[in-house]
């Protein structure tokens, strides 16, 4: 039943599976790494709660903000005053969730004028050779490093917390769409067809004491078409193209201009600057360069072109930008507050259901707030990163 | 001809009057206030050059952003430096260019924490009592007014300054859509058949020393299609909801949280503020009010829902959102730079072809900018608004 210390809950993967629960205390929506990591820190906190995960698609999921999110750790995006759940949510990826793929690797912030702490880029790519052939010193020549940076992958930090939740007891339901309701969520249990086409297979009401809406960029409209909730939060769709310039272990990840380059696989990820929110209404679509349709949106290949003399691969075709838009990876993000700065956030939109945000910074901060949620649905007192 | 002083220009009005030119030294497409403008100071400054404007619509043009753009005048939207121009601006639509409707009207800038220059709300809307209805003192206790603001209607600049180019010798060719071509336009007349369809009656090119391109928004696309030239400029939709609270002459323009409430034909037009520029691909579409589809689009929902406490005419029937689109007054505006804060700007896409943009400023800052494209173009130094 998943209640009690030591047992595991139960997993129904398939519409196969019959599905009869009535009730639960808890039920969270969404298991990518918010949803998953607060009901894992649930299960510690609140043992004898009963807890259900929802989930529309499967462990981890294959779609959302998680699996194609940067997954690096910098000192640099800790906003001020946030140092300590920051270095809190660095040892939970570095170790404390479990073995889970992490590699130190410094970052190297790269700009064109004076910043604090900088230095002349070209000395400090003496020690980086690795990146020398990204970089344009003369148009970047002022670095500074983050020695304590790091890379993880936030879709294993997913599965880790979805399979520990279930191994400490919490039970997972995937394959089902939400909806929710005044005290409760109504459960879709979704099937695909001999045609392919995604379908209701039944559909079920659960009561649930607390929801927490972790549905990344599609819980604040879940939130306001359900339960009429207004909230400010916004969404931006990211996308990250890939750069198929040689990377290893020792190659740092490196910014300039808002763009991050992540090593990854032998070549980088470039996640873009978020500006600001996209209107609501916007359906992404590819931009043109030099006249020739791409998968990279418009203000995306701005951000690119601006940087094409600094950083000179990005003028090669080891840029991939795609034929079209299914080329190239991406995914809404939640903008907390519709700020494209604003750190991850939690926020009680009706009696007993809470909104769970990870946004642009969720590679630093949204473990802490995962927790911060779970604990104070459990009425837990202090945070584990706060000073004795 | 359109040549020499004191000989007027002619006018193509509809595809029946033949139009057989091949050759203008100036020919400036858009006939909103930039283009108009640019127009008539290159009549005045370079009455020798051969000039043709062509505009897709009528005189003054029915849609653009001219027609919607609020108006105001105030010290408050100059940028810093940039005061004379901002003087020489208010001089023109203030008498210079003729009798036009212009109003001195205070703006009453209106503040929920301190501001330089503020004072007491309640103290100054003892001079205001034309205002005091439409204010919750508590939510905005701080005002600043500015005596020197006025109200005007660019749509009747634009038809001044349109009608005085032609005067002046300009030619002027209607309902008509221009692309750019190295060295020239492509003009399509336009005409609508029995079926109120619009087609392309006739194609003719034109040759062109100097193109200044002033379609507003419409602009930095046509000089990326057609000619391949890459700009950073962006747009965003705005719309002007009304709000139905009565106004007279002696009301002041209201400005609070970035929102402008501008006294016009016995009510308001609400000018709400731009957040950001609007992604490529955007297509504008109404948003919901407490769960209603209305004609407002979200982003301007929510900047007005926040200040419903502010200025309690907001939650009232007052406001005139709509029920679809088609219901709000609305208008691309451009944004040099895709900066939602740029001046209005001029820039040589290619050689001989000028970007001549308004945006958000042009209400203080455009006649000034379209001078002085126009003083480039004619090869003058000095500008009527520099001292000495």
């Amino acid at each position: 039943m998943g209640t009690g210390a030591g047992e595991a809950g139960r997993v129904w993967a398939h519409v196969g599976q019959r599905f009869t629960e009535t009730g639960y205390d808890v039920v969270v929506l969404g298991a990518g790494r918010m949803g998953t990591a607060c009901a894992l820190f649930l299960r510690r906190l609140a043992p004898d709660r009963r807890l259900l995960i929802v989930e529309r698609g499967g462990l981890p999921n294959e779609e959302g903000a998680t699996i194609l999110a940067p997954g690096v750790w910098t000192i640099l995006d800790v906003p001020a005053g946030r140092a300590s759940e920051a270095r809190w949510v660095n040892a939970q990826v570095a170790g404390e969730l479990g073995p889970l793929p992490f590699q130190p690797r410094p970052l190297l912030d790269l700009h064109a004028g004076a910043v604090p702490g900088g230095r002349s880029t070209t000395a400090t790519l003496a020690r980086f050779p690795e990146a020398a052939a990204l970089i344009n010193p003369a148009a970047l020549p002022f670095a500074r490093v983050d020695e304590e940076a790091a890379t993880y992958r936030p879709g294993s930090v997913a599965l880790a917390c979805g399979q520990g939740a279930v191994r400490a007891g919490a039970d997972l339901l995937l394959n089902t769409h939400a909806h929710l309701l005044p005290g409760g969520v109504r459960l879709d249990r979704l099937t695909v067809t001999n045609t392919h086409e995604v379908v209701t297979h039944e559909t079920r009401e659960v009561r649930a004491g607390v929801t927490i809406v972790a549905l990344g960029a599609d819980g604040p409209p879940a939130a306001e078409q359900d339960l009429g909730a207004h909230t400010a939060h916004g969404r931006a769709y990211r996308q990250t193209p890939r750069l198929n310039t040689p990377s290893d272990d020792r190659t740092p990840t490196l910014r300039a201009g808002g763009l991050t380059l992540r090593p990854v696989s032998g070549g980088f990820t470039l996640i873009p600057p978020v500006h600001h929110r996209d209107p609501q209404g916007y359906v992404p679509t590819g931009g043109r360069l030099t006249g020739v349709p791409v998968g990279v949106r418009r203000e995306t290949l701005e951000d690119l072109v601006t940087l094409m003399d600094a950083l000179p691969p990005l003028a090669t075709e080891a840029l991939e930008v795609g034929r079209s838009l299914a080329d190239v990876p991406g995914a809404w993000l939640a903008l907390p507050g519709g700020r494209a700065d604003a750190p991850p956030t939690h926020e009680e939109v009706a009696p007993g259901v809470h909104l769970l945000l990870g946004g642009p910074l969720a590679d630093t901060l949204g473990l802490a707030v995962a927790y911060d949620l779970a604990a104070r649905v459990a009425g837990v007192e202090g945070r584990p990163w706060e000073e004795g």
